[in-house]
Order: structure tokens, then C-alpha cells, then sequence
């Protein structure tokens, strides 16, 4: 592990003042050898979404030394990886004019830097941008195969318009799809048709491009619940994919994940009782877990988190289902009796959605779950997060 | 205003990338003036919650150089704080023994910083820890006034027992309660209400004290709404509020200030549009807004944000209506047309809630809405946040 030591005092998970997250690097380290495994044997390569861990040191468990392919959600991730050595990034979120001279700049070091876009006046200012620069800026034409966010449909009019502009620039690197709506697909066979179904349009849009003349080097698929889901993708050069390193209670939900493979908590310290309400107080609020409340659509409402004891195991029955800024506040559910849990004592809570919770804190304080529990997790290291845009 | 200069490369709210977080300065002052002559009115001390900004410039403008009383919701803000020359502090956040030592710390520094508490528990090692370092820990017990989140009701039996624990070390400062339900007082009447239970809770957990012979000699309440509604706050000493510095859409809701008091917002960029949905969409998510959802249950659900030109002068009917990690998606209510905004058109959202908004950024583009506002409001500086805990 490419690791910060930690500071001398704080050695166990019981050492750090709380709120604080934890990431168990067993788990992680299992998380990312599994899809590795699935998208071998699919024949793809992986581009691991590092905007879920924003953490150079997390990206590192990936490969062994050599840098990865990636995707950032950020201008601010691509420079913090170019700094770390990666050459080969993809930013897939739509490009606005403004952002290019970053962009650029990254070319000018010697990264490929992918962009996405969706629209002729996008494709225009890459182009003009790119013959201004003398290079050119690779852009991937952003497909929507399910009404999830931002791109064309693979039989729009425009597309072959938007393949042409970016052509004759010497731009056109190729398409991206994500079926951001699988994370709305709660059976394994309506994620295996979501995944069935980003091939299908990823593709349909590169064959139209090619019949039109055009090159088509990058297919570009993925999401987290598709990628494991995924059965063929002939056609497809590469998956991508973040969330699966930490995986979290809405994947939980969705059987993409069991409970144990979840990576990323939140340690928490019980501040209070309210006996008379059924409330055990935390010291662990919105702002250590933030507010998404993703489960809350799925069949097992987990609140804002499930809560487990200091060493990893489940608290039976234990919900994190209130929160105020820096107060977090634990029921039980079915009528469960609260545990004994005097005041000072510390917990470590599940996140809903790994992504949004990881962006509350400025890093990790890492632990191995294979490694002794008694009587706290050992910390590891401590790994920074990449922050602001 | 004590203020950071701009980078020379940004000088108007068209320069940086976006998104990122404004303070309209002239409105925030607006705001931090009316609340400060309702406290002089009454007759208490106002001693802001710093939890909303985190910003010591922010709080510089509360004060004529003279570091003013302030409340922290971390012990991250109290050494700020105390770094930046701010001896009266109250951390109004439930103590965990385990932060004693910081505590411990900044008192010998000089500060007078203030824990909470509402266990016998913790008011025994407080007063263990302060004979231990041979100085008193201020405390003031923690009562709940509406069965918000922690506390102890002013009739509870422990009351006294906690405060003569307390006493016996030297440590008894006072009583304080939130009325954290006045967020959903929806009408003035309700939130006259809210505060006068607010204080009548506190002012009785005094008495109960003081008549048992033990000294009180602070006995604080607040929340924005109920700050706004006092109409009486005889037997109280200070007044409690954090989000009023900036306001936003909850509290827009709640009647306790005018949209156009919104001193914080959020500058996106338009980077597609999907006309067969009826979007637009930005480069601003929930990594820009965060995920609150506060004003979800009130009449007039806002969604993630309500949307202004970058000018800051409101767009009807444009309302923020989902979000993913980089993604906003903007949609029109009550069937109005979606205006024309280009792609790189900026625009500037209203939040929900401040607190949470204010939270995903690290700092504050500052500008003054009472300065010419073409081609774009000018940046007058940049103010950073304090993060972590």
C-alpha cells in the first residue's frame, strides 16, 4: 500500500476524535478484484469512476504501480491524477466552453484527456478550440439509453452531425453511455436488461457513426449496478464504474453487493439517551454522513445508515433514522429494545450512498478487517480526499 | 471588510469555473443587522451559531473588530475560532470525554469555551477532568423544550442532580435549549409559539436550579425562526442563531425572511438540454447543493433550488428538480415554457438549506449586490471555510 503513516497517537479506531470515516481496505481490495475479474472475462477494459473515492491511494489498490485507465467528475480529479502519473482520463461530465483552457493544458502535459458532450454547439467550440490550440481535444458523444440524465439517443437526428463536426477537428474519439437508472433496477433480471440495454444503445450509436464513415475508436459503458450485471459486451471496448470500491446500502438494496462487502463507514460516538423517546444520540450528523437518504425508495428504508459496533459486527435492528448537522439519532426497528450503549461509546454507521457520504470528510482513516479487532481496529494509514471542483 | 484578494484571473462571477459558492455581502449584512436589533431590543446578548458559514470573515462582519460571543457545532471551529481571537465560545454539540483534552486545551489558552451536557454521566467526567487538570470545564445542561433531539425536559427528575454535580466542581455555567421543531412552525402565530415555549422551558430549568441553591448563570435559547419570533425574553441571557447570516429557501418558506434575503447561492453552468423531457441541464449536483431536501415537505416543495440569473435577478418558474454527483437538472413548474439558455449560460441557485449548501465548498466568492452587476457581479474577495472537526 502506498500509504501516509498515521500520526503516532492515533493507532486504533478508538483513537481519532469523531465523527470520522473509515475505509476497510480487505473489502475494498475484494470489491475492485471482482469486477476486475468480470471485466476480463467480458473482455473490456476497466475505467474505474474514481469520483466516489477521490483518493489517489484508493486508485493505487487498482493496478499494481502502472496507472489505470479512469473517469473523473472533475477538472480538479484529472489535475490531482495527472500530478499522480495517470495519462489516460476521461472527464464525464458535459464540457462547457469555459473549462477548455484546463483541459488543454492537461493535453499540453501529455495526458489524454477525454471529454463529453452532447450538442453541436458543444462539438463546435471543441473543434474550433482544438484547431486554435493546434491539438486535438478526443470528445466522446454522450448517449442516453434510458432517460436518465444528459445525451442523445442512439437514432437521433443530430448524431451524426455532432460525429462529423468533431471528425474533421481530428476530435471524435468515441461514444459514452450509463444507465443511471439501473440503480432504480431491483432484480438481478431488470439489471441484466439495463446492462443488455447500455450495450445496445452504446453500440447502435457507434454502428451509426461508422456507417456514416466515421471512426469510432472508444464504447464506452457502465455503471455500477450494469457492470455487475453485464453478461455480454461484444462491441464495447471499456466499463466503467466508482461506487463498486466502497458499495454501500442502496447497492446493498439492490443485490448488486452483500452487507459485508460494504468499505466505508462513519465512526460516531454515543453522546446521549432519550429513553422516553427510544433515541440514542450520536455525534454524528448530516455532516458526517451527508443527507442522502437513497434507500429511502427501495423496499428496506435504511434511514440514514445502519449501525454497526466498533470492530465491524451489525448492531441488530439499529437504524441511524434522524439527523441534524453534527447530532445523528439511533432507533430500533420491529420493536427491538435498545442496546446498552453508554455514552462515549463508538459506533460505526453504513452509509445509504458511498459517494455522497465520502464527500463530507477531507480523507480515510484506513483499516484491515482481516486483521485483529481487539480492542479496536488498527489504523493503517490515512489517505486524503481530492476536493472542490 | 477583512478580506483575502481575489485572484487577479477572477473578477466577476463569469470568471471561475463553476460551481462554486457566492455570498452576496450587502445582503448578509442586511441580515446579521436585523437580528442584532431584535437582540438589542430584547435586551440579550446575540451569540451567533458559526456552524451556517464557518467562516471567520463572515463573522468579522458581525462585529466592529471586536471578536463578538459565538456557538460552534465543532471543536474544529472552537481553535479556529480561538486562532482568530475569540475567547467566548460555547460548543453546543453534547461533550464526549474523549474531546476533554481539546477542550482542555483551548481553556488554558485563555478561551472561555462552554460544553454541553444532559447526563449525569457526562457531567461527572467533566468535573472529573476539571479537578484532574485543576481548572473548571463550563458547562451548561442541555434542555430539550419541544422533543427536538437531546436534552433533558425542565422538569426532568436529574435536572438538579446533574447540576450539582457540576457545581461541586466548579463547572455549573447553565442551561440552554434549542427549538429545533420551530422549522416547522408554518405560521407566524406558531412561531411566536415555538419561542415563547423556548424560553419558558429554559428560564424554568434555571429556576428549578437556582431554587435547589445552585448559581445559573447563563440561560440561552435560539433558533433562527424562534430568534426572529421573541416577542419576550425576560430571564434569558443570550440568544442562539446560526443560518440567518445567509437565510435560504426553508426559512424563505417558513415566512422568516423574504427570497430576496438570500445572501448565499450557487453558481452552475447550463452544459445540455433534453427538450423532449423539458430540462436543462448544469454542471452544479448535489456535490454542489448537497442533497437537502428541506423545503420537501413544505407547501411549496423548491426542489434542490430555485434559479436566478447570474445578476441574481430570479427566472419564474425555474426550479432545480434533481441532482446527481455533477448533474443538476432544471425543469419549469406550472407548464411555463423553459426559457432559452444556451449552453455555457451561468446561473446561480438558491438553497435549500445554507447549513448543508455551504457545506460542499471550501470557501465563498463574495460579492455586493448593490455594485454594478454588468457584465457580471464583481468578486470583492474570497473567503475560505473551516472544514473537519
Amino acid at each position: 500500500m502506498n500509504t501516509t503513516p498515521p500520526p503516532a497517537s492515533a493507532t486504533t479506531l478508538a483513537d481519532p476524535d469523531t465523527p470520522f470515516a473509515v475505509v476497510d481496505v480487505h473489502k475494498a481490495l475484494r470489491n475492485i478484484e471482482r469486477l476486475a475479474t468480470r471485466a476480463d472475462r467480458l473482455g473490456v477494459t476497466l475505467r474505474p469512476h474514481v469520483k466516489t473515492a477521490k483518493s489517489p491511494d484508493i486508485a493505487a489498490l487498482m493496478h499494481g504501480g502502472t496507472p489505470c485507465p479512469v473517469t473523473v467528475s472533475t477538472l480538479a480529479e484529472a489535475e490531482a491524477f495527472a500530478d499522480g502519473g495517470y495519462t489516460d482520463i476521461t472527464y464525464a461530465v458535459g464540457i462547457d466552453a469555459h473549462k477548455l483552457p484546463r483541459v488543454i493544458a492537461l493535453l499540453r502535459r501529455g495526458v489524454t484527456l477525454r471529454v463529453l458532450l452532447d450538442s453541436r454547439e458543444q462539438a463546435a467550440f471543441v473543434a474550433d478550440a482544438s484547431r486554435e490550440a493546434g491539438l486535438a481535444v478526443p470528445a466522446q458523444i454522450e448517449i442516453d439509453c434510458d432517460g436518465h440524465r444528459g445525451g442523445l439517443k442512439a437514432d437521433a437526428p443530430g448524431l451524426v452531425d455532432i460525429g462529423r463536426i468533431l471528425h474533421e477537428a481530428g476530435c471524435l474519439d468515441g461514444v459514452l453511455t450509463h444507465a443511471g437508472e439501473s440503480y432504480f433496477a431491483y432484480t438481478p433480471e431488470d439489471q441484466r436488461l439495463a446492462a443488455k440495454n447500455e450495450r445496445d444503445s452504446a453500440v447502435a450509436a457507434a454502428e451509426r457513426l461508422r456507417a456514416a464513415g466515421l471512426p469510432v475508436s472508444t464504447v464506452s459503458v457502465g455503471s455500477t449496478p450494469t457492470a455487475h450485471a453485464a453478461e455480454d459486451l461484444t462491441g464495447v471496448t471499456e466499463l466503467r464504474a466508482g461506487n463498486y470500491v466502497f458499495f454501500d446500502l442502496v447497492m446493498a438494496g439492490l443485490g448488486v453487493c452483500r452487507m459485508e462487502d460494504l468499505a466505508l463507514s462513519v465512526v460516531v460516538t454515543v453522546i446521549g439517551h432519550r429513553p422516553e423517546y427510544g433515541w440514542i444520540v450520536t455525534d454524528g450528523g448530516w455532516m458526517a454522513m451527508s443527507r442522502d437518504r437513497g434507500t429511502a425508495g427501495q423496499a428496506q428504508d435504511q434511514g440514514y445508515g445502519l449501525v454497526l459496533d466498533l470492530a465491524g459486527n451489525p448492531i441488530p435492528n439499529l437504524v441511524m433514522s434522524a439527523a441534524s448537522q453534527e447530532h445523528g439519532t439511533l432507533t430500533c426497528r420491529d420493536g427491538a429494545d435498545l442496546p446498552n450503549l453508554p455514552v462515549g461509546t463508538r459506533l460505526r454507521i453504513l452509509p445509504n450512498h458511498a459517494c455522497a457520504t465520502a464527500a463530507q470528510h477531507r480523507g480515510y482513516h484506513v483499516i484491515d478487517s482481516t486483521r485483529p479487532t481487539d480492542p479496536a481496529p488498527a489504523i493503517q494509514a490515512h489517505w486524503e480526499r481530492i476536493t472542490g471542483w
